[in-house]
């Protein structure tokens, strides 16, 4: 049983300190960085080289009463933690990200269902915990950013970045920086393409329909039958299962119509997607490409990338914005 | 009838030489600027106060064998006219807006199939043929320049521009700023928002359902009767005709949903409403946001605004990208 003061079920990242394809986010000062999400937290020291030092995956605490309090208490914690292991790095700044609507400019948490604040002026709160500069940014936007400087979107200063896992996140690049648009913009998960429910109240949302949380969800819904994840569905359908063809069917126009509407009105250089979804490979890819050259005409059809941080984007983005903070 | 060396059909512009709203570009040098639509061609010399002087709509020509050189031909003996008409306007650049594709940073009309030109290296041609510094621009991009520093747009950085016409063309402004893509970006009345055909080759395109010309055109083939535009369809609907109520309703869902989509994606602070369409006052606007309202959850809705220069958005953008040609 774990005590009050220490945090519960620490699980070191299965993918170790190995960072995906970015080893490094090169030379610069040290920092401390953070990417929570609604079940877990990532932590890091980024040292002088900008190796991850103790990357770990630790649960985000449950707080009714304080959410901002409480979090703020465990990722002290776990500074604290990383310090003892790690005394050599001295970090010259902290990078927070967290999902929801984060309005970055102004350093506030203006609303996450999962996290559950309203207007939480969070990087001042950091600040004044941990004595250094603070980034504070959304997740995705950061991922986003991770993903210009380190990854998939490197060579392409106008880019969409799409997150497919349990939900659709998304996040523009604009002339080679993030678009933020105090925060609102980049929902690309919840744009509207139909006319089904989606929970966040809106009708039609792409997420409802094309997320992989979705895709398995739609198929335990309409066979009763539990799988592992969308991969199993996609597999399913590969198989001759008809009610999964139809269902990855129908999630893959429903990413095309997405997609052709962001050529349509960005026309970006490229999108690149990430998440679980963008590992079943050439039948998301493909499909994708040969979708979008039927549906369209005059436009310029962007080029689909995967993207190659893939989970730890988010904290090469938040050790990436840190290292701003601190200059 | 008219001989060879002459401009046919000249008609001086109904509106006379007022410019709805902005009486002025304000003080700056001496621009001659055109706006050539599919149509006819605006044109005038704008003095040094930035008044519009000589402003008249003559037809464009049709040529098959050379489209641009048959439109620079045409375009000099404008020219040649005003400046016999106003010899005290002594114009140091000249400004030149089309439909289409722009390649507004190289100044290559990249396809319009209005004007019939593929890859048409029209800044130089013109620059040539005038000897002056030229602006060579998309028409609704300037459009949504003159709004954004003249009229419906001029309090917002991050806006859409939508003229609603006999088709849907729009024009992004980014911090203020057109945005582009290589002269890709804004095709909104082609992003697709459904399954039906679109003339342009792609499938769902908004333009094919909301536009003033598809209102009326879907209106004839519905009733086989003849109507006076989109105005008398929208006029027959508050009447109770079940047949024009539908294709109304449908218009406006459509430009519902394709504004709900720039709201996710992009979160512009204003969508700015122009074009024949916009006319409709009430019975669009008060609509349009009683359905955004219905159909968003979480997201900003935008404020939606008329556009304030109407038809002549167009030539005073052109006079405007004259202006920052000539500095």
């Amino acid at each position: 049983m774990t005590g009050h003061d220490s945090i519960p079920d620490v699980v070191t990242d299965p993918s170790g300190e190995r960072l995906m394809r970015a080893d490094s986010i090169g030379h610069g000062v040290p920092v401390l960085a953070f990417d929570v999400g609604g079940t877990d937290i990532k932590s890091a020291l980024f040292d002088g080289e900008g190796v991850a030092r103790g990357l770990r995956r630790t649960p985000t605490p449950v707080a009714d009463a304080d959410p901002e309090g409480a979090l703020i208490d465990r990722l002290a914690k776990l500074a604290a933690q990383l310090q003892d292991q790690h005394p050599d790095v001295a970090p010259e700044a902290v990078g927070l990200v967290v999902p929801g609507i984060v309005d970055s400019e102004n350093g506030i948490g203006v609303f996450s269902s999962n996290l559950g604040w309203r207007n939480a002026p969070m990087r001042e709160l950091m600040r004044q915990r941990f004595g250094l500069p603070v980034a504070f940014d959304h997740d995705v936007r950061a991922a986003s950013w991770a993903e210009r400087v380190l990854g998939g979107a490197r060579d392409y200063a106008d880019a969409v970045v799409l997150i497919i896992g349990t939900g659709i996140a998304g996040a523009l690049l604009v002339g080679g920086q993030p678009y933020t648009a105090g925060g609102y913009a980049g929902e690309i998960g919840h744009s509207p393409i139909g006319e089904w429910p989606c929970p966040c109240g809106a009708r039609g949302c792409l997420e409802a329909r094309a997320s992989a949380g979705a895709i398995s969800r739609r198929y335990v819904e309409a066979t009763g039958t539990a799988v592992d994840g969308a991969r199993e569905v996609i597999a399913r359908a590969a198989g001759g299962d008809e009610t999964a063809a139809r269902i990855w069917d129908e999630a893959l126009d429903a990413l095309t119509m997405s997609i052709a509407q962001l050529t349509a009105v960005m026309a970006p250089q490229a999108v690149v997607i990430g998440g679980g979804l963008s590992r079943a490979g050439g039948a998301l890819f493909d499909q994708l490409r040969a979708r979008l050259a039927d549906r369209l005409s005059f436009h310029r059809i962007p080029v689909l990338v995967p993207a190659e941080l893939s989970g730890n984007a988010g904290i090469l983005g938040s050790a990436l914005r840190a290292r701003e903070a601190a200059s």
